[in-house]
Formats: C-alpha cells, sequence, structure tokens
C-alpha cells in the first residue's frame, strides 16, 4: 500500500517539505511522488494539486482521493472513479492568511498606495485625495467570504454580500441569484470568493462588469476560471473596472506573455492569498490514511453532489 | 472681529476648500487667510497648522488658538501668548483613518507586497515564503494607539503595546518606561504613535534600534520629530531594521535630496495616515468661534500642562 503525492506544479523546495514532514509524523508511510511512482498498482491514497489530466485512470487500487487545498474543483474537473471518497483540508489559517490578502488589497485600493509608490519614485510630496471612500462586496459567503465580510466590517467600511442560494438571517445586506445588480449598486469593490461550479465559471465577465458602478474596483480570490480574462483589460480601458487585484489565473504560473503582466492597473499575485500549509494539511491526510485503514470516518469529506 | 487661517504649507485647493465650508456655514464670519490679513488687530481666534515662528506676536488681540488637527505639537512648541485657551479637532474619522493607513503597512509588510511588485515588473512568478509571521508592538495606546490594537487584534495577530506611563488593566499585554526591552522582545513591528513632548522626541534613535529584534520593521505615524532621521539608514544596512513606513518627517514637504525617497527598504507617503478633513474641523472651529463669543465652553480644549 502506497500514497502517492501527485503535484507537478508545486517546486522541489515544496515537494522536499512534503516529504520531510511525512517522514517526521509517519515514517511507516511508502510515500511516492509523482513522476517517480514505483508500482501505480500499489497506490491506494493520492494527494493532488493541478494533477495531469486522467491521472486517476492509472491507478487501478485507488482507495481515497484527498486534495492538498481547500478546494477540489481541480479534481471534480476532471475524470473520477465512481464511489471513491475525496477529501479536503480545512485549516483556520487558509481563512486568516486569505482574509488578510483581500485586506491588505482593499486598504492599499483604498488609501491609493499605487500612488504613492509612484510619488516616491518621483520624488513628489501630493498630500491631495488621500482616500478612496469604499463600499465592499463580496461574492461567495461561505466560510471565507464570511470572514473576510466580519474584518472589513470591523475595519469599518460598508459591507454587503451576493451569492446563489437565499440566506436567512445573514449578519450583513446579502443579496442572491437575480438580485445582482441591486448588490451591484451598493459596492465599488467586488471580492469574488465563489466555488467555481459550472454556474459560477466565466462569472466575472464583460456582461458582469457593465452592471458595475463606474470605477468598481476587483479582486479575484477564488480561481481563474471564474475569470473571462480578455474582458478585464476592456473594461478598464473604458473606465467601467477602476483596477483589479488577482491571485488566480486560467492557467498557472500566468505565462509570460500574458498581458496582465504589463497592465499597470492590474495587480497579479502568484496564487499565494491562501496558500496550503503542509503543517498543517499532511497531519490531516495522515490522519485520513490511517482512517481509511482502520475503517473510521474520514476528516472533512467533500458532498460530491455540490462540488464543495 | 476676524478669524484667521494661518496655515501656509496647505495648498491652494485645500484652503479654498476651508474658505468653502466657511462661506457655507458661517457666511457671518470674518475670514482671512495668512498672508493676506488685512488687519491684525481685528484677528481674535487664529486656526493654525505648520505657522511661521513667533506669528501669534503679530496679533494683539488673540483670545482663541484652534488646531486644524488632532495635534497639538506645532503650537506648544512655538510662542504662545499666556492664558489663551487652545483646541483641538476630535473627528472618529481621524482615528479610522489612522488605523487604516497602519493596518495597510501592517499587512503589506506580513504578505511582502514589495515582493510582489517586483515580481511583476519582472514577470516573475514566486510562491516562496507568502508570509512574514508578526507580533505588532504599538508604542503610544492612547486613542489612535488603542484603536489600531484593536483592528490588528481581531485580524489575528498578536498585539503588545507600550508608554511612558503605568495603565492598569489595559486590554492588552502592556509595558512601561523601563520595561522596554522587554515589550521591544516580544514584537517583530513597532507602530509609533506616541504624542510629541521634549521626552519622547527624538526616541526612535540608534540605541533604540540596537534594543530591536533583528529585522523588526517601523511604522511611524505619530511626529518626524520622534525620529533621528540619520540613525535609521544604518540600522536598516545593518539588518536591525527590516524596512519602515514613514508618513511623518523632520521637515515636510520631505526635500528632494533626502535620502529616504532612495532607500529601498523605506516607503514615504505624505503625512496623509490621517489627514484633517475640513468636513469634521470647521464645524468644530465655528462651534468654537461662538461660544467664545457667548462665553460658553469650548470644545476639545487642550490641558497645556500635558501638551495633549
Amino acid at each position: 500500500m502506497a500514497l502517492a503525492i501527485v503535484a507537478p506544479n508545486k517546486s522541489e523546495k515544496e515537494l522536499n517539505a512534503w516529504k520531510g514532514i511525512f517522514l517526521e509524523l509517519a515514517p511507516d508511510i511508502n510515500l511516492q511522488i509523482y513522476p517517480d511512482i514505483q508500482d501505480n498498482a500499489l497506490v491506494e491514497v493520492v494527494v493532488l494539486w493541478q494533477h495531469p489530466k486522467n491521472i486517476l485512470k492509472e491507478f487501478p487500487n485507488l482507495k481515497l482521493i484527498c486534495s492538498m487545498g481547500s478546494g477540489v474543483d481541480h479534481i471534480m474537473s476532471d475524470y473520477v472513479p465512481e464511489n471513491i471518497p475525496i477529501t479536503r483540508i480545512i485549516d483556520p489559517r487558509l481563512t486568516f492568511s486569505m482574509t488578510n490578502y483581500v485586506v491588505m488589497g482593499i486598504l492599499n485600493y483604498h488609501r491609493q498606495f499605487k500612488r504613492y509608490l509612484e510619488n516616491k519614485k518621483s520624488k513628489t510630496w501630493d498630500m491631495t485625495q488621500p482616500e478612496i471612500p469604499i463600499s465592499v462586496g463580496v461574492m461567495g459567503v461561505g466560510e471565507l467570504g464570511g470572514d473576510v465580510l466580519d474584518k472589513v466590517n470591523a475595519l469599518g467600511f460598508p459591507c454587503y454580500g451576493y451569492g446563489n442560494s437565499p440566506k436567512n438571517d445573514f449578519r450583513y445586506p446579502y443579496y442572491h441569484g437575480e438580485e445582482l445588480q441591486e448588490f451591484l449598486d451598493q459596492v465599488n469593490i467586488v471580492v469574488c470568493l465563489l466555488p467555481l461550479t459550472p454556474k459560477t465559471e466565466g462569472f466575472l465577465n464583460a456582461t458582469l462588469f457593465k452592471k458595475f458602478k463606474q470605477g468598481t474596483y476587483l479582486i479575484n480570490v477564488a480561481r481563474g476560471m471564474h475569470l473571462v480574462e480578455e474582458d478585464l483589460i476592456p473594461a478598464i480601458n473604458s473606465g467601467q473596472v477602476s483596477g483589479a487585484l488577482l491571485d488566480v489565473f486560467r492557467k498557472e504560473p500566468l505565462e509570460k506573455n500574458h498581458p496582465f503582466w504589463e497592465q499597470e492597473e492590474i495587480m497579479v499575485t502568484p496564487h499565494i492569498a491562501s496558500i496550503t500549509n503542509y503543517k498543517a494539511a499532511a497531519p490531516q491526510i495522515i490522519a485520513n490514511y490511517r482512517n481509511l485503514i482502520n475503517q473510521r470516518p474520514l476528516l472533512n469529506e467533500v458532498s460530491t453532489d455540490q462540488g464543495y
């Protein structure tokens, strides 16, 4: 029996960190790292991050699929053998780091940090217009979105939520489904924290941007597939979108010739808003490996119907 | 009777905003703007911001001195005629804007925003080391410092306070006076929000930096005179200070040939962390003008003994 990590886009350094913690916490587990897997037939547990398409077909004795992170869309969007449980990582530090990233983005926009950076370069002392008044809208108000709203509210900014389904008694003004325009009329920063489903793929597109108040700022920390990338620069050029902070992209790493790198109004970060911390994730995966062997219930198993 | 605004470093745009709001709210007041004052003998109320030294000697009939902002050190450090009351501005928006500036600085350091900006320029996708673990120390825990601690604590970071005097039952671990080293041992971000007094002038100096944990980050949003400016770059070069966010300077505007402009590890902003908002300040000054005439108690009068 073996456990295989299939995460070809992770750096060698990061994979070594995973190896190290497995050696420390579970030296008995036969750990294999793709593509150097000795015998696919031995692999009963896979740990996946951005795995090659259809790779799950190559493991005939699979019994458990673990996402390396909190999302499972990268798994659900590919071939998955039937009746194999899927687990994800739940870690309070994921929420902590996601929220602090989003709050950083909101405050940098509110205080025009970018302008001060430019003024520093030209040694310009310009005190005018120190703040942009903001009202924050979060699309997707699960655990992460709810926490962002709590922290932004504590800082004193007006907060609004939007989601697919109705929510009774949500702690901030909340809009759903058809109430999209009403939601967008309230806000001038839109934070995308939607789950990625067939319904939300491409949700951030030209049609949506036209519904934005003129000059709305966009933060996408959910998934690259939420954004129709070619729609963003025209919306910025027209002034409909004032700028964007993007942490996720359709193809990662973002390609060298991608226009986002050179767009002044778009800030790019390399999918680090909320990163899986191997120190939190590895013990959960090890626990599920043992739960599987001992036929105990799995931690953080995903409902494959809803896709999150 | 006239009211004179003496704020020679404010831009024409800003002074026009002040004129506009006086015209709107109190067209009866004879408003004069320095240096175009018709008759100094008519001036009974002055509104000051970075006024020329000794100018108060030129108003023989002065009855009230109003600071344009929340600080009065710029008044107390110059000649002040005896027994003339001094008032300052208290505005919740000052706290709001100060706190959000400081939180922005803390999060940008925590998430290494500067590194991502550089990586964007070189189109580098580098996911390593996304966060610097931080523990925040605020020196000066009055209304502003206390609010910063509350917001930083809500975001999930360890918080510590330091001040001159003992404080019983402060809501965060608190150190005072001789306990400076103990305080500094806990933190790797130091936020200066001390009042400016003869005791705290030059407090941010080489001796203090030597007591810092290696690589402590400095944020100064109090007064330029708190920092011994020539001590900072050597402390950065030695690695004792990892970088600084500075909003205030000994001489403002910061001179073109000042080395801070070109120092990579120092971020400069033009005294905008907490700016006096004329919309909040003017009504308070107008109210005190009327309180003076009607011999009613003044709002936000400063105790000239303590200097704050």
